[in-house]
């Protein structure tokens, strides 16, 4: 189901041979509209890949008919050649559909600085097109890359449906994380309103997930609307059900991290505002000190004030406190109750931190710094 | 030697049981004038360990007639009894050497968040006292945690010497890296000038250090004059000798950092400002993704632009040269020559990024992220 489950979306998955693992690696999400409404957000990363580029205009107007999503290579740092893949890989997916090829959205993930082979891409497109039907699921497993499993996530709204799919195991930091995400929806919206809508969802969302600090140049969220549920919904309420499929994705992404053993969710309260909020948390999501001490099961709060002294949030140091899984081991700066009562074991980690400074909260969601991590990082190009 | 090179300076390292491990853990640096100048710059963390605390009150007057030292703790967060335990031991030095505890640094360095046995530090701090004499070397040994050597550097200038010690294996990041340096020289110099010439070799040596991007809250680097070489040099030419035992400093702690398998230098040229420059360098530095891959010995460019595409620094992402020790790998953002063409056996890596928008350049040194990282980091508190 997934992108399928919202009445109007066709999806097919197939394989080009674009993997050296072989299997499904190449997407086809297409709206069947009435509405061709859409919205997309982007990676911040300045170095953008060619699809992020190519995708930015196609956005523009707010009408996309249908997404192209490819793993085995993420077409970045590929020159004007790889700008042409991306040209052509969308002329195809128009042709076959027989739609403007600039309201084709494309996608791309894998090994940043090496060609697609267009020979086995246009090919690919075409027999995408033919099998187009009630395939989200294979879409899903189409766009893993080191993925251990598909994320999907369906919420229905009053009367109308949500579905999404995301890819996404490594290069997750904030703004966006590393990821593909479709999200699809029959609700009568706007592209504004859908605009509006998964700025807001992603917020709070994938922006707050960050694995191991590192931004990717291939982000992309898109949500397309067909309208065929005639469903006209407020966009608050709307917004409050995509927010939920975002953050089902999210929490389903850091549990597939690349060798993390540990989901680490990291509240902070207390803080004067939500950005100091935001900043203390990924100070310490992207401390890896703290993320290998989580690895070997340690409660190393040291760790935690030390990365969270370096932000320029408001708050005293000494007047910090710090639990672990509901054990609170630093009060205003000093030891509490001892490290070894706490158990983390388990994998999932919740770390509060109190900066009693204000009463503004956010949760960054992170992963431990692990032996598995390095070893599929240091061998991924090979 | 080190710390006992110049003329007027006397040290010693004994062992007050405070590692675990056992061996030397305390180290004691005199300064037997006749002058008695001193510059210290600390940790930017704003979460300050204890000993940071009190020395910036003495260095305040410039005046400093010893600092004492200890591994087996950092005496960080350990409330208003940590803060007794540095005065107690400052105290101690003071009276063993009859002069002011107010002239006395004292430097901590280890786990964060245990409060430090003053019943076996005071009775260690007279043993040192007694001990006192031409024992550079067992001070530099008696500072050491995860180090796996002492670090040591001497440079003769015109008639007056400059020796130094450091330690620092881990939390190394700039502003400062996790250590403690204490270097010592016999010139005829102020406090004042001696604060200029510190502030200018730390700046492009030990604050372009950058191992694993973990701020410390311990971080100091002393430097002492004793004026015994009767030599007034001019400041420029002593800050030349300066900075080349800070930046020989700063290369051991770099060879030594934990579980690293690369010493990875990072050229960045062609910058608009320095400040630029070293944005760009710290940003590569900082980044899992591609010190993981270094560990693996793959030249995966597309990193480097993944990296630095994060930064506000002035270039164009798709007009940027990378090359990997001597291999330009990245030519204007597309791939050049082969991957294959770059041998990363060897500890020693170049990574030159030439970012084409000025004249400004800077180097960072950082390591790999390597399984041993993980290891030593996750274990570290047990």
């Amino acid at each position: 189901m997934s992108v399928t489950a919202a009445k109007g979306f066709e999806a097919s998955g197939v394989e080009a041979g674009l993997k050296s693992s072989g299997g499904l690696d190449l997407a086809l999400v297409v709206n069947r509209g009435p509405l061709m409404n859409a919205a997309a957000v982007f990676t911040s990363n300045r170095a953008l890949a060619n699809p992020i580029i190519w995708s930015k205009q196609v956005i523009a107007d707010g009408t996309v008919s249908a997404i192209v999503l490819n793993s085995g290579g993420a077409n970045c740092f590929t020159g004007a050649q790889g700008f042409q893949v991306t040209h052509a890989t969308a002329e195809a997916v128009g042709s076959a559909l027989d739609v403007s090829s600039g309201d084709v959205l494309v996608c791309s993930t894998g090994l940043i600085g090496d060609q697609l082979p267009l020979d086995k891409l246009l090919p690919a497109v075409a027999v995408a097109a033919a099998a187009l039907g009630d395939h989200g699921d294979e879409a899903s497993r189409a766009i893993m890359t080191t993925d251990s499993k598909p994320k999907r996530s369906i919420r229905l709204g009053n009367g109308y449906t949500v579905g999404g799919m995301a890819k996404g195991a490594g290069m997750l930091a904030p703004g966006l994380a590393t990821m593909l995400v479709v999200i699809t929806t029959d609700v009568v919206l706007s592209s504004a309103e859908l605009d509006i809508a998964l700025r807001s969802a992603t917020r709070v969302s994938f922006d707050r997930l960050d694995s191991d600090g590192c931004m990717s140049t291939n982000d992309q969220v898109s949500l397309l609307a067909s309208g065929a549920s005639e469903v006209e919904p407020p966009l608050d309420a709307f917004t409050a059900v995509l927010t939920e499929v975002c953050l089902d994705l999210a929490e389903q992404l850091q549990g597939d991290a690349e060798g993390a053993s540990h989901d680490i969710r990291i509240e902070v309260t207390g803080a004067a505002t939500e950005d100091d909020a935001v900043e203390v948390g990924r100070s310490i999501a992207r401390n890896n000190l703290f993320k290998a001490a989580i690895f070997g099961n340690d409660p190393n709060w040291g760790r935690v004030l030390a990365a969270i002294g370096t932000t320029d949030a408001a708050f005293d140091p000494y007047d910090v406190d710090v639990s672990m899984n509901g054990v609170r081991v630093c009060h205003e700066g000093a030891p509490d109750r001892p490290r070894t009562d706490v158990d983390l074991t388990n994998r999932r980690v919740d770390l509060l931190v109190d900066l009693k400074s204000g009463t503004a909260t956010a949760t960054i969601l992170t992963n431990d710094l692990t032996h598995d991590y390095v070893h599929e990082n240091s061998a991924y190009s090979s």
